[in-house]
C-alpha cells in the first residue's frame, strides 16, 4: 500500500535556507575563506561525525549529554556529530605532525551540532569557521630560539586576530562596533589563586564565571559560597567585571596595580599583544578583560572573544599549547578560534550591513582570494623584520577609496570600496637571512611575487613566473604593483 | 587526573582531507556550483540530519539499517543523518509551492551519510550535488498548455542532463569516456509485465535487477526463478543487457520491435529525448538502455545514469512526478539528479584530469560563474523557439579555441582554453510573446543582458543596466558581445 501524503518539518534547531538565505550564508563563509586565504591559512576538511570518544578525551564525560551520539544498526562503536572542530584538527595534527610545515596555518568552516535547547543565536545545527596556527615554537625544529620564542608567540597570537579583525572589516565592521576581549589563563587563575582557591576547585570555578550571564545573581552567590569562596570576594570580583564594561583599554596594561589581574601574566603575557596589534593598525579592536574565562581548563596562555554591541560574542580562541599532546602528538604549541554563522549573521542584518536582491548576487560573484600568494615579502637584513611585517599587515587589510570612505550611502560590497584591493600575503617563518634560500620557500609555496624589503621605505618586486625583477619601488606604490 | 595521551582515527569509511585534497574537493564542488549556476539553478540548503520519518515516508521501514539515526539523551524524536537529499527538497518544496516560481530550479550540494560497509567507490560520508527542476507543467499555471505538457517535460528532463554533460566537459571528460544511459519506467515495466509479472511484485524484481552487478548468477537465477519468472525470460533480459554492452544507440530509438521494451513508452517516453539533446549539441553522450531501473518505485519515467569507462557510475537520477505530494503538496511534476564525489574524483585521477600544485591553486582561484545572469534570451516571435533554447545551450557550453584544442598537452584548467568562456544563460519559462513582460522577467531575474532573438542569425543585447541596446548582432558574435 502506498503511503499517505503528510508534510513534515525540519528538526528543531535547524534551517532551511532557501535561495536567498542560502546566498547570505555563502556571502559569509566566502568572506571567511577569502579572510583564511590571505593570511595564509591552508583549507583542511574532517568528517562530520568523530569517534565519541574524541570528544570525552578533551572534555570528559559530561559533554556527552550536549552531544548527538549514535552507533550503527548492528555495530559496536560510537560516534558522535562534531560540537566543534579542534579535537578533530589536534587528531589530524598529531597523525603527521613530523611532515608538516612549521608552523601550520590550517582553516576550516562547515556545519556544526549541539543537542542543547535552541535559543535565539544558539541552533542544534550551525556553521563554524576555525582558524589555528599549530607549532612553529620551542620546537628545536632549528630556526627559533628559545629567546624569541614568547615573541614569536606573540605574533602568532597577534595573526589569528588580525584574520579575524580583518574579516570583521570587509563585512562593514567598524572600530568601536566590535571589540577583541583578551584575558591571559595565568592572569584569571592568578587571581583566583589569591583568594583561596586551591588548584583542584579552579575548573569549578571557571565552569561558574562562564555561566555568569546566564544564571540569575542570587543563584551565581549561592553558588560561589558553595564553592567556598568568601562573599567578600564576590563584590571585587564584580568589581573587576564592572572595570570592563566600562570601556576599552587600548594602551598596554599596567605590569603590577589594579584588582592585581595581571602580575602572574609575566612579561611577555598579555602586555605585548596590545602593542603588537597597534603594529599591525588593529590597536582600537583591543580589550583588555581580566573577567573572561573562556572553559580555561583547555587553555594555557592567552584566551580572548570578539564582542559586539549588545554583548554578543561574535568569536573565541585563545593558545592550547598542551591539546596536540593530549591526542599522541608531540608537544605542540597551538593558537586559534573559532566563529560561528548564527550571532555574525544577526549583527550584520541588524546594522544593515547585509547585502539583498542584485547586490547580493554581485556580491557573491566578485572574484575570490587568490590561493596563490600575490606577495611573499622577505628581508635579508634583520633590522627590517618589523617593515616585513608590517607590509604584510598592510597588503592583508588593503585600503578603502577617500571617495568611498566619503560617501554618505557607502555599503561593504560597493565595486569601488578599495583604492587597494586586500591580497593574499604571506612572510617566511624561516629564520634564514639568505635571499636565496627566503626565494625557494616563496616558489615552493608558489607565490606570484618576492617582495624584498630594502628599506623602511623601498623594496624590489621580483615576478616569481617570469623571472623579472622592479627595483627600488616605494612602500606605499606596492600594491599597484602587485595588481 | 589529567586524561592521557592517546591517539585517534578517523570513523571508519570517513575521509581526512588535508590542503591539498581539500583543494580537490574544492576543485569538483566549484565545478559543480558554476555549472549549476550557469544553468539557471538556484542553490538551497537543509539540514544535514532530519526525522527519521521523513526516509521512511519515502522509503518504507527497510530503510532504517541504512542510516545513521539517533536521538537526543533524554529527547523523544528519532532523527537520521541524510543518505541523500531528494525528501528535504521534497519538504521544502511542499512548505512554500505556491509562492515559489515554476518551474523552480535548485541545486544543493554537502556531505551525505549510509551506514553501509565501506568499499572502494562507496563510503559512509561522501559529497553529494543535486540538481532539481520542479513544477511548470500540467499545473494550470496559465502558461503552459496540455498539448505542449510532454515537449515540455521532455525539455527539462533535457536541461538536467545538459548540465551534467556541460560540467563533466568542464572536467575534461569528452565524448566517448562517458554516456549518459537513458531509460523509461514504462518501458522496464511494460517488458516485465509482458513476462507475467504482476504489478504487485513489480518492485521485489526492480529490486533484484538494480543488484545484478553485485550479486553471482547463480545467485541471480535462483532468486528470479523464485520471483516466478520463468528461466526463458532470464536468457532475454540477458540480451537485453548485452545490447546495452554492444554500444551507444545514438539515432532515436524505434517504436516498434527489439525487444519490446519500447512501444509502452508512448510518443514521447524515451524517443524525444535523444532528438532534444543533439539540438543541444549532446547528442553523442545518449546511450539507450532498457536494462536501467534505478530503484523505479519512486521515479515516475525516464530514469537516467551517467556511466564512465569501467562501467562506474558518475550520476543518476530521473523524473519523479508524484514525490512532492507523498510529502504534503500539490501534485507537482519534478526532475532531478545526484552525483556523489567519490566515483567522480577516482575517474579524474585515473584520466589524469585532476590539477595538482600550482595549476591547482590556480584552477580553484579563477572567478566563478556569476549568479546574475549573463543573458537571459527572449523572442517576440513563436518560430525562434528553438533558436532561444539552441542559443542558451550554446552560451552555457562555451566553445574552446582551436589553439588550444590542437596542443597535444592540452588540460581542462589552462587559463587559455575557451575561446568563448562558459556563461550563465537562462531563457523565460513564461509563454507570453510580450516583449515587456519578458524583458521585465528578465530584470527581475537580475540579468546583465536580454537577448532578443530577431531571426536565426541575429539578435539585439540590451544591457538592462545600462538600458543600452545594440542591435543587429550575429548570433556567432554574441559571446564577445557578453563579455
Amino acid at each position: 500500500m502506498p503511503p499517505t501524503s503528510r508534510t513534515f518539518r525540519a528538526p528543531r534547531g535547524t534551517r532551511d535556507a532557501y535561495p536567498e538565505d542560502a546566498l547570505k550564508r555563502r556571502y559569509i563563509t566566502q568572506a571567511w575563506r577569502d579572510a583564511s586565504i590571505r593570511h595564509g591559512f591552508d583549507e583542511i576538511e574532517g568528517p562530520t561525525f568523530e569517534h565519541l570518544e574524541l570528544y570525552t578525551q578533551k572534555s570528559g564525560d559530561e559533554i556527552v549529554s550536549q552531544l548527538f551520539s549514535f552507533r550503527r544498526q548492528g555495530g559496536d562503536d560510537d560516534y558522535a556529530l562534531r560540537p566543534e572542530f579542534t579535537p578533530t584538527l589536534a587528531r589530524m595534527y598529531a597523525a603527521r605532525a613530523n611532515s608538516l610545515p612549521r608552523p601550520t596555518k590550517w582553516f576550516t568552516a562547515g556545519p556544526y551540532f549541539r543537542a542543547e535547547k535552541p535559543q535565539r543565536g544558539r541552533l542544534r545545527e550551525f556553521l563554524q569557521w576555525n582558524c589555528d596556527i599549530i607549532g612553529g615554537l620551542f620546537e628545536g625544529s632549528g630556526f627559533v630560539t628559545d629567546e624569541t620564542t614568547d615573541v614569536d608567540r606573540i605574533d602568532q597570537d597577534a595573526e589569528v586576530i588580525e584574520c579575524i579583525v580583518n574579516l570583521l572589516r570587509v563585512l562593514g565592521i567598524r572600530e568601536g562596533d566590535a571589540f577583541v576581549h583578551v584575558n591571559h589563563r595565568s592572569a584569571i587563575e592568578g587571581w583566583f589563586t589569591k583568594q583561596g582557591v586551591s588548584a583542584s576547585s579552579i575548573p569549578s570555578v571557571f565552569s561558574l564565571v562562564d555561566r555568569r550571564d546566564r544564571i540569575p545573581a542570587e543563584e551565581f552567590r549561592r553558588q560561589w559560597t558553595a564553592l567556598g569562596l568568601p562573599l567578600e570576594t564576590l563584590s571585587e570580583y564584580n568589581l573587576l567585571c564592572e572595570l570592563v564594561r566600562s570601556g576599552p583599554n587600548i594602551s598596554p596594561i599596567p605590569s603590577t596595580g589594579g584588582p592585581g589581574y595581571i602580575s602572574e601574566a609575566g612579561p611577555f603575557g598579555v602586555i605585548l599583544l596590545p602593542n603588537r596589534l597597534a603594529e599591525l593598525n588593529m590597536g582600537e579592536w583591543f580589550w583588555s578583560n581580566p573577567a573572561l574565562v573562556r572553559g580555561l581548563a583547555y587553555y594555557t596562555g592567552m584566551v580572548f572573544e570578539v564582542i559586539a554591541e549588545g554583548e554578543r560574542t561574535v568569536c573565541g580562541g585563545g593558545r592550547y599549547d598542551n591539546l596536540i599532546e593530549l591526542f599522541g602528538g608531540p608537544p605542540t604549541p597551538a593558537v586559534g578560534f573559532g566563529m560561528g554563522d548564527v550571532v555574525l549573521s544577526l549583527l550584520l542584518e541588524d546594522k544593515g550591513l547585509m547585502p539583498q536582491g542584485k547586490d547580493l548576487l554581485d556580491a557573491v560573484s566578485r572574484p575570490q582570494a587568490s590561493l596563490r600568494p600575490d606577495a611573499f615579502v622577505i628581508t635579508a637584513d634583520e633590522q627590517f623584520d618589523s617593515v616585513v611585517k608590517r607590509t604584510v599587515a598592510t597588503l592583508r587589510a588593503g585600503r578603502e577609496s577617500e571617495a568611498w570612505l566619503q560617501r554618505d550611502d557607502r555599503k561593504p560590497w560597493d565595486a569601488d570600496r578599495y583604492a587597494a584591493a586586500p591580497l593574499h600575503a604571506r612572510r617566511s617563518y624561516k629564520a634564514t637571512r639568505h635571499i636565496g634560500k627566503l626565494l625557494k620557500d616563496a616558489t615552493s609555496q608558489h607565490a606570484r611575487h618576492a617582495v624584498i624589503i630594502e628599506s623602511d621605505q623601498v623594496c624590489n618586486v621580483k615576478n616569481l613566473d617570469t623571472g623579472e625583477q622592479r627595483e627600488n619601488i616605494a612602500l606605499t606604490d606596492l600594491p599597484a604593483h602587485l595588481a
